[in-house]
């Protein structure tokens, strides 16, 4: 069997995650992460949606929110704000040891892919987790007359902004981590999560070797749709969708994800956009794609594995 | 109204401290803090003395261990557990706040005394504490051919290795951090605070122009027993003493201070004692020394303060 390989933003790839994992052998699962939300506070390295899918391959997401730890407590941020910091960063206490280590390995030396390995070794997660690129791409977006980092957009924020355009600060010079490249080569199939098309997927596919390997590609690329009856299931994808000129719909994904795409996934309720999707050129199942339960994921990570 | 400096280790210093910023305004107190027991844990600079005491005079120590937060938790340190790392330092949740502060202050550039000063700040302490030294300054103990680091000997193994030598690497090229020396001109009052001479006070006086000028100081130096009969009240001091060839007592605190004191203050119990340290030209007062309470803590400091 080949590699399986993944473009992954956070909470909606994850969850897709958790089911492959059960699906295939995680070994010949390779997770390539979108560290465009990457950050620093307080002088940590943070890679929120590494994060994401580190804790949820690990068993110890908190359900709830999708991020950070189960159970995890905030004395430390509490702290921090006593001292004067900004608090906007929900940094829990157990999610700072992996900021700690994180930070601690790279000024060690080691690259954002071998100390995400490292990570995955600790947490015993047997898929690979690669980072798009070891080199700093950073999703900034304009609105309006201002450009505002990405956590400040869609945390401090709230994602409240109006978004005229987005871009990646770094992406021309960066390039893919090691092993990035050689999986889709390796790939049987490659799978674009149910992730936000514009802020998570696009700061991956801003790395245009990435890109154009994934162009030329004959393995077939599965996308499953964000977009469920015309909202995100999670975030503002929607929202950004429309704003950047794009169709809010499972149909506006594909399109935006055009003839990278052999099939795509939609849900149930978008049935009337399976027709619009196939003039594109690109196979279409439709299904229940919510992920609310494990039994979920593992369902539509199987519909995922048979699309052909 | 003068200076009034002391110089500080850990828990028995801040217990004296709290009772002399209610007995001296603040502002007035200059506290140099021993660094000799500072280390770097997880890529954190931690400064276990410096934290006691800004603990304790922001009124947030635990006031039963005498050092780290108030009710702290310690999820962050079980998630590193988790991850590997060793977690025999007691890194608390609300503690490590200060230590990512810090860290990430020296990383943009700050000294350790600058540092220093903004934690105060952060903590609204008006009292002013300097590290001893902005350079490395480093106890290592020697237990027979084994050399371990001060919190490997203090913290890990628990006191337990037999001290043959105690050494301060980096001392020689050290320079006092900004404002020590002249503190010490412009005090009225010295005073060594109840801490292990070898451990806390030794870092301090192993920088040569810190010494020099306590040697050549017109202002009375009063110190503090840290320990009351025959036993450290805190601490391997009594064992320390002991194994490095000092009588562990009062007196054999004095004979170690030497002609530096001009005053030395002991517990009742060790009243014996005073013909003997005053055979050594040092003036002695006999008082409560134990700084249970507050209230004892003011009670002490006063003494110390009319000490002549």
């Amino acid at each position: 069997m080949g590699k399986v390989v993944a473009l992954a933003g956070g909470v909606g790839a994850a969850k897709l995650l958790r089911g492959l994992v059960r699906v295939i052998p995680p070994k010949n699962l390779v997770i390539i992460g979108n560290v465009g939300d990457d950050t620093e506070l307080y002088g940590l390295h943070i890679s929120p949606d590494l994060d994401i899918i580190l804790y949820t391959l690990a068993g110890i997401v908190d359900e709830t929110k999708g991020w950070g730890v189960s159970g995890d407590t905030f004395n430390c941020l509490e702290m921090l704000g006593r001292l004067g910091f900004e608090t906007w960063f929900k940094l829990g206490d157990r999610d700072l040891a992996i900021h700690i280590a994180r930070t601690k390995m790279l000024k060690d030396g080691l690259t954002l892919s071998q100390a995400t390995a490292q990570l995955c070794k600790m947490l015993c997660i047997e898929a690979n987790l690669i980072p798009a690129s070891d080199d700093p791409v950073r999703t900034k977006i304009q609105s309006r007359q201002q450009i505002l980092d990405f956590q400040e957009y869609f945390v401090k924020r709230g994602t409240a902004n109006h978004v005229t355009k987005v871009f990646f600060e770094g992406a021309e010079k960066a390039k893919p981590a090691p092993g990035v490249i050689e999986a889709l080569r390796e790939a049987e199939r490659v799978i674009i999560c149910p992730s936000n098309p514009i802020l998570s997927i696009a700061p991956i596919l801003s790395i245009s070797s990435i890109k154009s390997e994934l162009a030329t590609l004959k393995a077939p690329i599965t996308g499953v749709s964000p977009i469920v009856g015309g909202k995100a299931l999670k975030g503002p994808a929607d929202r950004v969708m429309a704003s950047m000129g794009f169709e809010a719909s499972a149909y506006g994904v594909a399109k935006f994800y055009g003839s990278l795409l052999s099939h795509f996934i939609i849900d149930e309720v978008d049935a009337e956009h399976k027709k619009r999707i196939e003039n594109l050129g690109i196979k279409v199942t439709v299904t229940n794609t919510l992920m609310k339960s494990l039994e979920d994921s593992v369902r539509l990570a199987k519909v995922v594995m048979t699309a052909e």
